[in-house]
């Protein structure tokens, strides 16, 4: 099985890619695995993960470029590249050309080699969404039927791209679905641009020695997963058989709606008071604004029936960030 | 007030342009009409409305004709041009270019407008959207939140075309909503490519003496309005304040919910039995699979609370025809 990863440089990108090597060994293993982002991926391709990686650089939202990879026919393209939130909101040309027009014209590439192939060629695509497609006002907790009314660009392109990766799919061109990611967290590195980044930021700068700005009150409630929890929904997603979804494209995943507060408290009990000091408030309006927009809890039942697992609890996604990357030089 | 219809040729745009006639002497009066489609239009712009009517001719999803039409800075945009929806799926290329791609150029194109006026000109758009948006399973009547998963390429083009609307007037670029328009029946004229052209043929071909065919169960439960109706619509949303809808910029409109047998049977009480011979069935599996997946019946109730009004019941809808259409010459 040849698998392409877009964004494969990214975070998730690179979890999932030694995620694939810990599962391609079933009845159709991984054979190779072709990262493409914008710019080489740090370190993770360079060990032996039992199948070959290939990396390519390049923008995907140019369409040369997307041809070009349509063109190497994947079984299977996790598409993971995106304008981050915040950067989507302050930049809106930028969000649309990328998430917006990129996405649909990869679509029109996978499209084109279907046509080529007579038919044959059915890729599955896996695309990563977000729960920035919800809007106020929501229930206590969001059921898996609930109507999408984005409040930022990000959170509109993403829906776009769920409606277009649906009628491709319905009309037999490819085999994709949309999965909702919640928030990720604790991501490792550095800060990014999305305006969710605060909540690994409040939690991995402190366990890396370091002072890290809460902009919002500790009353704000979230919907989080780890990046492990993320690498092992795109494994999952890989092999599902999309039959089962229904005609309903888009699955809103598992995750573990918590307060900062109860973040907080999580990080007090697994790493001390010392640590949590590193937290100082610092508010800020602009990403007060969009976070007031996010929705806070989900059900997930569907999701949750066809396999996919998340952490039970805000502790367990702390204690996985530190087995995972807390002593990896990031 | 200058108004721009685009699909001005079509039947909606011709209604709506004698509509205005009737409504354009508020304290924001039509001051000119400009309908914009691939023809000209029949013969209603002849006719003394107390407003001037100008009328071009062109294709709105050519990039240098959007942006004349932008330039000209209407204070209202009534976007009615569509690929209907039997042909959007039979030509999957042809529907995504025109109601996706077409009304995002459209939209670009007044954004630039925006821009080059120092943000000063935020025109009124009102997109007519479509109950393709929606898909099965259905509740018995569907609540004003329903989620949308649309069954054909049209209705996923109609949702793009929503959360664009949506998009930009959130950030200001305009102000814009969208109207998801029942069925439209009893249209006046000739059969077109809708998959739901028969709903109103098995009515008008009837009425003026001609056999017309049954594709579907006289079981079938569909959702429609007239017309006038139609056109009523459009000049309400016309200057509802978009502040009452409260971020939610898609409005599901008031219809009349009923069954192929219910629509013979006002025929019959209206026009006799003799009339209502000419309905001869012939299943059409096509259009079955199409209507299949479409919604029966909705609450409408944010709607009808902003004020939108419809028929009470499809005896009015006939008589609607009668009044409006029968004895002109078409």
């Amino acid at each position: 099985m040849k698998v392409l990863i877009i964004g494969g440089a990214g975070m998730i990108g690179e979890k999932l890619h030694s995620a694939l090597a810990k599962s391609h060994s079933g009845k159709n293993p991984v054979t190779e695995v072709i990262l493409h982002d914008r710019v080489e991926p740090r370190t993770a391709f360079i060990e032996d993960h039992g199948f070959q990686t290939r990396v390519l650089t390049g923008n995907f939202a140019d369409q040369a470029e997307v041809r070009k990879l349509a063109s190497l026919r994947p079984d299977v393209i996790f598409h993971l590249a995106a304008i981050v939130s915040g950067e989507a909101e302050n930049d809106f040309q930028k969000g649309w050309d990328i998430n917006g027009h990129g996405t649909w014209q990869l679509l029109e590439a996978l499209r084109a080699e279907h046509v080529e192939s007579g038919g044959t060629y059915v890729p599955r695509l896996v695309f990563t969404s977000s729960i920035a497609v919800f809007g106020p006002p929501y229930p206590e907790q969001i059921p898996d039927d609930f109507l999408c009314t984005p409040q930022t660009s990000y959170g509109a392109q993403k829906v776009v791209g769920e409606l277009l990766v649906a009628d491709y799919s319905r009309k037999g061109y490819l085999d994709g679905f949309s999965i909702r990611l919640p928030t990720i967290c604790v991501r490792p590195g550095k800060p990014n641009l999305a305006a969710s980044s605060f909540f690994s930021g409040i939690i991995r700068e402190p366990l890396n020695g370091m002072d890290a700005v809460l902009p919002v009150p500790d009353t704000v409630r979230h919907w989080l997963a780890s990046p492990r929890a993320a690498a092992g929904f795109l494994v999952h997603a890989m092999t599902l058989d999309t039959s089962l979804l229904e005609n309903r494209l888009s699955l809103n995943l598992p995750g573990v709606s918590c307060t900062v507060a109860e973040q907080i408290e999580a990080l007090r009990k697994l790493a001390g008071d010392d640590i949590v000091k590193h937290i100082k408030p610092g508010f800020d309006e602009n990403i007060m604004r969009i976070v007031e927009g996010w929705p806070r809890d989900f059900s997930a039942e569907r999701a949750k029936r066809l396999g996919f697992t998340a952490e039970e609890g805000f502790e367990e996604i702390i204690r996985t960030y530190m087995e995972d990357d807390l002593d990896i030089r990031t």
